[in-house]
């Protein structure tokens, strides 16, 4: 089926905007010129915006798992203890990571599909108290949840423990404002809510990150956020920056600055509650409570069809792509990705692909009804 | 100056053609789905031409120095001794990565300027009978000299030690057969010979590297090879691909295969020719001997100029961008690229803007004298 080329509903890469596909065509710039510099810095103001931070925001050559490594290998030593909150695939990440580079996770599991609970951290830092760092999911995307970090930093912060926040599918669509809610390290990537292609990703690291680095012993090059630090004064990274990525990156940060926060974090509430009373209205049982409903993407199954016979009769129809559950969910669930470029009116068309999917399954589906309880969200939306 | 987009002549990133620049803007794609497969399977075939081997080259979202760290933290355990040649800022960097690692480099200095002797690679592995890695430098970019590294794998060969080769700024502009020559890792960038913006890294594995990796305990969680190769066996990547990067890379491989390595490498050496030609006629001193002189770029120094004031003038005057020395080289000399998209007509260009330049400090030079010198390698070209 010809599908056009905004058809992408998964939870990333998201499509990029034309804007910013443009910019990133723009002629070669070598980065170490005066050229670079300017863009640079605004780049760097951008970001540090966008992190709701006065301190550093890194940029890393790398996929959000390079940004998420750098906080491994830049804040503990080999042997050193670390609370993991694992509820899901990118939890799990954060427990491989840590053991990757020597160091033994404590690890704290939250059930798939629910949020990290904060007296389970409370319990878990007072059993370690050794443990010094806390690495948590904001928006775990194996099961569309979105944590309360806010609150899991307060318990932190009352153990004296630094708090790492994986906010890969997140940054840019659901607040996290770093230095208000006294977070210490928070890592993103490009492909998701900023609208951009993979390869670059970001870290945001606070004052007592920096000290906590200072003195530890993992094993680190590429992703010494020192070098990164240092290199930063002169308007530059350490090894050759990913250029056009960055030309991409400042198109995208003007698009988020014209759209302004408060307004893009509702457009997201909005997608997820469209998606989510479409589904419901189908017959869809939601995987996440709405307590917990990740704005930046859905989980669903149910609906008396199997996720991965639906999924391919929409493709195959339609031309939309979902993607399916990753790891013990495989086959169980299916994901909408709603952010970054998406509108309200791609969450019609997301509904509607849902409805032809599920005729084609032979489910006597009355055409228009996912999509029209969408459209009264909408209507009623505050 | 106005400088239109052609004028980038350092050594990487170099030029992007448009015709890459335009595949990577196409409209993004999951990096789970049959299109991606196809890509996927259809680049990586193109890096096994690419790298003239039958075995394993992997990709990583990164700069180059992420694809050479990946070589020391697969390779190294740590303690473990490693030779290190080291003749110029790129073998410090292998001298770096070898310590960050915790591991123990021998460092086997040559001049800068020139070649590395495979004499004293052998007293070296002689010395350190417990050293089974070498860490070598293809093209030393920080010089502008090309090692003879078929000659130096022989050497690592003899005492049964793996060779593993920096070919960031040759491969693709300089031959380097990874299998006829017994290379055991070859590593490369995006952003040189490529054509391609910065920001996706290569690596060829050989079978005695792969057996080395199986053993080292080296820390690594992002840049484990081993994820790679098993993802590869689905056409993925084990993190989120460097997709637009990807997009472009499969434009470029074509460029490259449409032009041919043979009259690709004797482009190169051609470039090479007419700038040293040129820059010698204009009373310059090239750094490196022809026995060592880089295809993809030159260094050079005197001409009763300072190299700094020389490219400020030239920048101003024609837009032409050159760079200048790093490290101790810092203000000696001056380097131009001549790689990937570079061709003899922006020789020509090239060495006009080095005589503009050169007048605009007040050298009494005659107009069109490098020109004319480089204009004649040319016409004489085999």
């Amino acid at each position: 089926m010809f599908a056009g080329d905004k058809l992408l509903r998964v939870p990333g890469p998201t499509p990029v905007p034309d804007r910013v596909a443009r910019a990133a065509a723009r002629p070669m710039l070598w980065h170490r010129s005066p050229e670079f510099v300017e863009l640079f810095r605004r780049v760097e103001a951008g970001l540090k915006r966008l992190f709701e931070t006065e301190s550093d925001v890194l940029m890393i050559a790398g996929s959000g798992t390079a940004a998420m490594e750098s906080a491994v290998a830049n804040l503990l030593s080999p042997g050193e203890e670390a609370v993991v909150l694992n509820g899901g695939k990118f939890g799990e990440r954060w427990l491989e990571l840590v053991q990757a580079f020597g160091a033994r996770p404590c690890e704290v599991k939250y059930p798939y599909g629910q949020g990290a609970d904060p007296e389970a951290l409370d319990a878990a830092l007072s059993r370690h108290p050794g443990a010094k760092v806390v690495f948590a999911t904001h928006n775990e995307s194996s099961t569309a949840v979105l944590n309360d970090i806010e609150a899991l930093a307060k318990v932190a912060r009352a153990h004296g423990a630094l708090i790492v926040v994986d906010a890969v599918s997140s940054l840019g669509g659901a607040p996290l404002p770093m230095d208000a809610w006294g977070i210490d390290v928070v890592v993103t990537g490009s492909q998701k809510c900023l609208m951009l292609p993979p390869g670059l990703s970001f870290v945001g690291v606070g004052p007592r990150a920096w000290e906590k680095a200072a003195e530890s012993k993992g094993h680190r090059y590429y992703f010494d956020w020192k070098q990164y630090q240092r290199a930063a004064k002169n308007a530059e990274s350490p090894y050759t920056s990913a250029v056009s990525l960055m030309f991409a990156l400042d198109e995208s940060l003007a698009m988020l600055q014209e759209e302004g926060a408060e307004a893009r974090f509702d457009r997201h509430r909005l997608m997820r509650d469209m998606v989510r009373a479409g589904l419901k209205e189908l017959g869809f049982t939601l995987f996440v409570e709405e307590r917990w409903a990740s704005p930046t993407l859905t989980a669903a199954c149910g609906g008396g069809v199997d996720p991965e016979e639906l999924r391919k009769a929409v493709r195959q129809k339609t031309g939309v792509t979902f993607a399916g559950g990753q790891g013990e969910l495989k086959g169980r669930i299916f994901r909408i990705g709603h952010m970054g470029a998406a509108t309200p009116l791609d969450m019609v068309t997301t509904l509607a692909a849902i409805e032809i999917g599920l005729a084609e399954l032979g489910v006597d589906v009355t055409f228009g009804k996912g999509v029209g309880r969408a459209l009264e969200v909408w209507k009623s939306w505050r």
